[in-house]
């Protein structure tokens, strides 16, 4: 069991010099309910099967398990998605005590970059660096299972 | 990445003496699509994870995968779970060289018996022991999804 409190920020600035690691992900979706959210990722040579519940345990707050799957496993499952599959590069950067994840995305989601940080409690301090953007937490246009099936290039 | 080709059998007589191991499952599900049905089942002390892919192999065929998971995840996935939670002792029984799981459901799925065995190819050969009754093989009614949903005794 685990708990995911994260804040998201549009990216205006110069960001991959800073970056000290990336992967691309490719991920789809094998259930995007009210309920809950079954998400298949391949982070470069890993697979990864991902439960995010609907059921909110505060503002910023939902329940969350992840399991590391066999790579073949996770390949097979993207190919049976039935919605788009999300491409993307994730860079890690480093912004004072808190690490960012900045996703790049390709395909029809071209153009889009945002960047999200994790924190350990709700009220927690976070000084944006002066690369990110406008706050988007919480607006479901910048969740991937929405992009996924409602692409940034035909927002 | 797995294949699973399944019969279905209604069960008329007596099983249990037959019976050489016996498990207690409780399972619910994350999600019940025509693409897929993500399960989360707790045979015993053990938790686990299945996606069973809507994508039809051949007519006895789907593809299937599953994972163990920790005990509390799966705990806190079934207490989450929006439909029913199916509740049922499965008993492993020897048919020939078949192994047959007769499951027996609890609460609302009172007074259903059942059984399934599985093949290794669609055309193996599977004589029925005499407790067994009516096959219902692609019956939907008698999916563990269906019947989280719509309790036999509401039939």
């Amino acid at each position: 069991m685990g708990y995911e409190i994260e804040r998201k920020f549009l990216v205006n600035g110069e960001y991959k010099s800073f970056a000290f690691k990336q992967y691309r992900i490719q991920q789809g979706y094998l259930s995007v309910s009210k309920e809950n959210v079954v998400r298949v990722r391949v982070r470069d040579d890993k697979g990864f099967l991902t439960i995010k519940s609907g059921a909110v345990k505060d503002r910023f707050t939902r329940y969350e398990w992840e399991y590391e799957i066999p790579l073949a496993d996770a390949d097979e499952m993207l190919r049976l998605c039935a919605q788009g599959v999300i491409d993307k590069t994730r860079y890690l950067v480093k912004a004072g005590a808190h690490t960012l994840e900045v996703d790049e995305f390709y395909g029809d989601n071209e153009g889009l970059v945002f960047a999200e940080v994790e924190l350990t409690h709700e009220n927690e301090a976070f000084t944006p660096p002066s690369w990110l953007g406008k706050e988007v937490t919480g607006d479901i246009r910048y969740y991937n299972a929405y992009l996924s099936q409602h692409p940034y290039k035909k927002w």
